[in-house]
């Protein structure tokens, strides 16, 4: 089972930057609301991620999908952005070899490859056409909305292209949507031509919706258990609903984050000792920046608030930004993911006598690990651990709820709309008028002097 | 050639929150002595990145390396951390094909499949040795002191992997040695054992390197021209050496900062609206973070100073980051990347009456970029934009040198010293310890709380 150390962030531990155990016990009741008003809004159906762990159906229809196309086609295209595409990767890299892409059809056991083009950069979308074969891939088109225009432009370059080398009905063979259940273009592109698609819950939103088919059709594409991965969610759901708030690790670490905004220190690091976890980081950047960096509190004042996401990777930063961790300013608070069993290692052979010889990769990484933790810590830097016992679905699964639950009660905790985006809106309108579509040239007009 | 504006940052563009033209005047003494400052330091040796561009000689040995493995072998393996990382893969991800290790030799003209295991995970180690065939692969050993244990504790295990797998004599021919060119493990080595090597200048830190054999080497052997990438470099260097300060763009840039550092936006976050240059912001996050992070000014005063630099991509952080960065503190100091000519393009079939049909990728991506830069603009977020005409060897060395240059800069007008890591010594010193390195033990006394 995951757990949480908040010990690093104690004053008995780091000293005067540290958090008085009775300054959190101030905040039980206010976590107590928090999880009380998720609850009720849960209950009242307006937080669908709260619901994705146990739709073990959904699970099982990806699963045949995937066994459909397993020996048939070797690759997977998630055409997708920002929440349709960071837990997408993320899952890739934590759960599948760190080479997947390079290995045989053999070695992958089925498994297809896996490739997330989620730019629109021309180089990008024509260096993944030199590198596929499309007759031999599938297309995931993903977009609750069905008008995400990044998504769009490559699935009617990629769509065009499949068609022309592998005939106009491939379509339906080779693309499937992932998309609201009711409306949008993408649901009546698929009602109209027959193309397969899966739901996006209306009540979840994009960057919530990892353990929806949205982050879990790519998953299943590449052999990950889905069904493990809910159960994880699950087992965290139950724990963080049936444990005494200060116990729960999703309001203790929401707290923490909240009580050191309040101190001084906006910004929030990741960084996980493990390799495999590396892009796990990137998808909790969407979700707290997205969801906590807002203008308007509740009651519409202006606050300008949130935290700065950062991620980090053990032990590769240690030779780039742990300097500035040390000896820079305090404004920063610091999260560990730590794995207890790496799954194998690695000797390290004897050589001229040097002292690495005999040891292990793992141990020096561990080493590596408890060495900056106690440096940081000798320096009043705050950091938290979250420990997974080993790198699986089911650790993974744990992980994500946690992290989504405390985005969500520090959204209530500052008082903010967690669920919204309004300050991308500005942007897209603009991006329209520049773009040329009917109707929307006019949202140019008070922004010419920077355009 | 590389042009930078600071237009957004100027109160005329962005209102109360942009600079006045005078407080920029102001700094133009400050900055001379900077520049001043740091050519003695050029002058009389001790500041060895200035040179690098210069060395051609240094260049043509690296290209005849190159061209001894080309179709000889399929891999590149560079074994180091850090400085010794950072800019080989920005220079790949920049300069060569987005799915270089998927294409086939052919489709490389020659040029070898690159790898770069930064980490110690074992996991990431056995993937490697899973990927590559050892027989077909140069190994790249990188360190300066050679004795970061990350770096060797990898080398040891993958000699030992290509001895069992080439026998004993492979060493000489497919490993090549990147380190001081007098001392340390490494040079020994290579005397004893007849391993060859290249020279990093002894005046030349970790984070300043990559245009030394350091960044270059792996990038000679994918096929990459280093001659050209030094004549960007150059072109730089002459452009900032003979500029008034304030036409400079490695001094304007730093200036800028600075100012914002002190009005209190220490978050420099750094966007390229390019997909090659993503991993350029991972090189800059380095240099930035580890040269500017500083317990103690030069005086010996504790400053606890240093800005935090924050990679970001668009468009794909649109959908992520964007939100925060209009919305959120105004805390924030942006610096888009922007590139002019993609050097192909991809049409958006029509399909279906949308609007995005006829149009091409390029139009789109630069449009979601001045949309962005406009909406931010509009809500006095300040922002700089760096534009190269085409991601080239050449326009790349000239970033690489102004961002080296502008790094060094800012050290003088922060008053610390840009060249040292003080602050990654303790983390060393505990590792050695619990890795039962001898004469070290006595480390871990003072931090058994923490461990």
């Amino acid at each position: 089972m995951l757990s949480l150390s908040i010990q690093n962030c104690l004053r008995s531990r780091i000293g005067s930057r540290g958090i008085a155990p009775a300054e959190i016990g101030k905040y039980r009741s206010n976590l107590e609301s928090a999880r009380g008003s998720l609850e009720s809004r849960r209950k009242s159906g307006r937080l669908g991620f709260f619901e994705l762990p146990y739709n073990e159906g959904e699970a099982g229809r990806m699963e045949a999908a995937a066994r459909e196309w397993k020996g048939r086609y070797d690759n997977f295209v998630v055409i997708g952005i920002g929440g349709s595409a960071l837990g997408n990767i993320a899952l890739q890299s934590a759960l599948r070899h760190p080479n997947w892409n390079l290995l045989s059809a053999k070695e992958r056991r089925g498994g297809l490859r896996l490739f997330v083009p989620d730019n629109v950069d021309p180089n990008l979308i024509r260096g993944l056409l030199d590198a596929l074969d499309v007759k031999k891939t599938v297309f995931n088109v993903v977009s609750k909305s069905g008008t995400t225009a990044e998504c769009l432009a490559n699935y009617f370059i990629l769509r065009r292209e499949l068609e022309r080398k592998a005939g106009k009905d491939a379509a339906k063979k080779q693309i499937v949507f992932t998309t609201d259940p009711e409306k949008g273009y993408l649901r009546e592109v698929s009602r109209r031509e027959g193309i397969p698609a899966f739901d996006i819950p209306a009540n979840v939103g994009g960057r919530f919706s990892v353990l929806s088919p949205v982050g879990l059709l790519s998953a299943a594409a590449t052999g990950i258990s889905v069904k493990e991965l809910l159960r994880g969610a699950r087992t965290m759901a139950e724990r963080c609903r049936t444990s005494p708030v200060l116990k729960d690790p999703a309001s203790l670490y929401a707290l923490v984050h909240h009580i050191y905004m309040k101190k001084g220190s906006p910004i929030h690091v990741m960084m996980p000792y493990s390799h495999q976890l590396r892009d796990m980081a990137d998808w909790f950047r969407q979700l707290w920046a997205e969801s906590l960096g807002k203008k308007l509190d509740r009651k519409g004042g202006q606050v300008f608030a949130g935290p700065t996401p950062v991620k980090a990777l053990g032990v590769t930063d240690q030779h780039s930004q742990v300097q500035l961790y040390m000896e820079g300013p305090h404004d920063k608070v610091i999260t560990f993911l730590s794995v207890k069993d790496f799954g194998g290692d690695v000797a390290i052979p004897a050589r001229d006598g040097h002292y690495l010889g005999g040891k292990s990769l793992a141990r020096l990484f561990k080493a590596e690990e408890r060495a900056t933790i106690a440096a940081l810590s000798s320096q009043g830097r705050p950091n938290l651990a979250i420990t997974l016992p080993k790198v699986t679905e089911e650790s993974v699964g744990e992980l994500i709820f946690m992290l989504e639950l405390s985005t969500a009660i520090m959204g209530e905790l500052m008082d903010i709309n967690a669920f919204d985006q309004p300050g991308v809106e500005q942007g897209k309108l603009l991006t329209y008028a520049l773009m040329g579509r009917k109707g929307f040239g006019h949202h140019l007009k008070s922004f010419r002097k920077w355009l």
